[in-house]
């Protein structure tokens, strides 16, 4: 069934802008950079074109549009969060980790290319995502102050308030002993996921000339929107299959992570869903384009489903 | 020995610069900033107070200042550089890379936080870098163009093309058989060593308005430096001893590394460092501040004799 909110063709848009991003990124991995060694460069790439829903870049690019920018002068950004985001499973996947061999339906980075290449392959990933953004951007004439903003706020959700904070609350290594764990899991949530969902979407409207107070909606858009999908990820965890999710089923749930089905069950997770989804919608309404918006919403709902 | 060139104070001058660094990394580590969390935090502050000689942010105060800029105002970007040192420093010493427990004479910081912590606080300082570096340069009034070149240098010099690249050669990951020892020895200083060392001080000259060919001298020099750093460096794993170099003595002898004592010998080390010491000063010669900038050269081989 496709998505037609007022005559809008969203499944089409959305398959449209994910090809723009698909495209963009075999260009960029078709090249290997000047003094980049092929090894490393293989290991980056294999990981970069695994797949997946492409969902920081596309949201990127949607934020850009519904402010008026034409969007693909926005995807070195769009890229970058693919990128950073790509790092950080590569890191996770590692065995001092969540040790996972199976991701997006592929063998993991270091089963085929071992640990420290892994581990070199994120890092390298991690600091290309910020020379590519800032590079392309300068490229596409936007001016140093926009292009200050959006990069700053990448890497803000990137580090230790961002996904490296939430990472290491999920490891477990925090004491979050004060809280309860329903806010236990949903701060994991919102700085593991929320954060850079939410990132992506501010890079593209702040570089469509966003004003402070559209910049605060699309922020509150985008945590709602990340956390629901966090949600949906954790049903998915123990509902999908595997062909479906392209990850090994039920892995958080026998590593004991503290996730939103642990922790209020199945029923009460599609609650939190329904909430999560509500509060994304009362923001999306506050947008331009709020039928995109919704529709984004509307779709992620529909995957556990 | 003092070393005064020209009526000027030069060790003064670099130990004044180091403690202007070590009070701002401690003004930088002792408020936890809001959302960190804790346990995170530390293992990062623990590896970025681990003491060193603080020489990248020291150079990039420098050029700062040879060219005409108050040598406080790009502090923000200093600090970064240590913190993207210091960060590939926690990731080198893990068990699947390097596998070293002492670092500046303390633990290495997988020995204290375990592995899964120290890839993160690695990967937290890596972005906590280029976040602090524009958020404090901007805060200091700098335009977002000399922001945004001065972030894509530090980008570059971390990712695939600079560090990351030559620890995938240091760590033989790389097919080098076209390039004879001589020549795999000096690229991979260039990139894991000398682009860092170089963007530190083209950081600097960039903030401070230095013009393009002002800043190729820049360049030219850092490389030199950082080339004749690493030789310096390699000269000292075999001739030092624990307590003056703060690691374990003979490691990357003893884990065949290609250094340059390696594949020229003691003596041919020796031989090569006169000549990258002797470069880095030709080109000294084409900056302002020649004096300061050979008296760095200077120092530098000092430690090895």
């Amino acid at each position: 069934m496709s998505a037609r909110v007022e005559g809008f063709d969203f499944d089409g848009y959305l398959a449209s802008r994910r090809s723009w991003v698909e495209e963009a990124l075999e260009r960029l991995c078709s090249s290997r950079p000047k003094r980049v060694p092929s090894r490393l460069w293989s290991a980056m790439v294999y990981s970069l074109t695994a797949g997946g829903k492409r969902l920081r870049p596309v949201l990127c690019l949607m934020a850009a549009e519904a402010f008026g920018l034409e969007g693909q002068r926005v995807m070195p950004l769009a890229l970058a969060f693919e990128m950073i985001h790509t790092a950080s499973l590569i890191h996770d996947d590692l065995p001092c980790m969540d040790d996972d061999d199976l991701r997006r339906g592929k063998p993991t980075n270091h089963v085929v290319f071992g640990e420290a290449m892994a581990l070199l392959a994120g890092d390298a990933l991690l600091a290309l995502a910020f020379e590519s953004a800032i590079e392309g951007l300068m490229a596409n004439h936007f001016s140093g102050e926009l292009i200050s903003l959006a990069v700053m706020s990448l890497a803000k959700a990137t580090g230790p308030s961002g996904i490296c904070g939430g990472q290491s609350m999920d490891m477990g290594f925090e004491d979050m002993g004060q809280l309860g764990p329903d806010r236990r899991v949903m701060e994991v949530a919102r700085s593991k996921t929320g954060v850079l969902i939410a990132s992506s979407l501010e890079g593209g409207a702040i570089m469509a000339g966003a004003d402070e107070d559209a910049l605060s909606n699309v922020r509150g858009y985008g945590m709602a929107l990340g956390k629901a999908f966090q949600v949906a990820d954790d049903i998915l965890d123990v509902t999908g299959k595997v062909e479906e999710i392209g990850k090994s089923v039920g892995k958080d749930q026998a590593q004991g992570k503290v996730t939103f089905v642990a922790v209020h069950g199945l029923q009460g997770a599609r609650e939190i869903l329904e909430e999560t989804s509500g509060e994304a919608k009362e923001w999306a309404a506050k947008l331009p384009r709020p039928d995109m918006f919704c529709a984004m919403v509307d779709k992620l709902m529909r995957r556990t489903s």
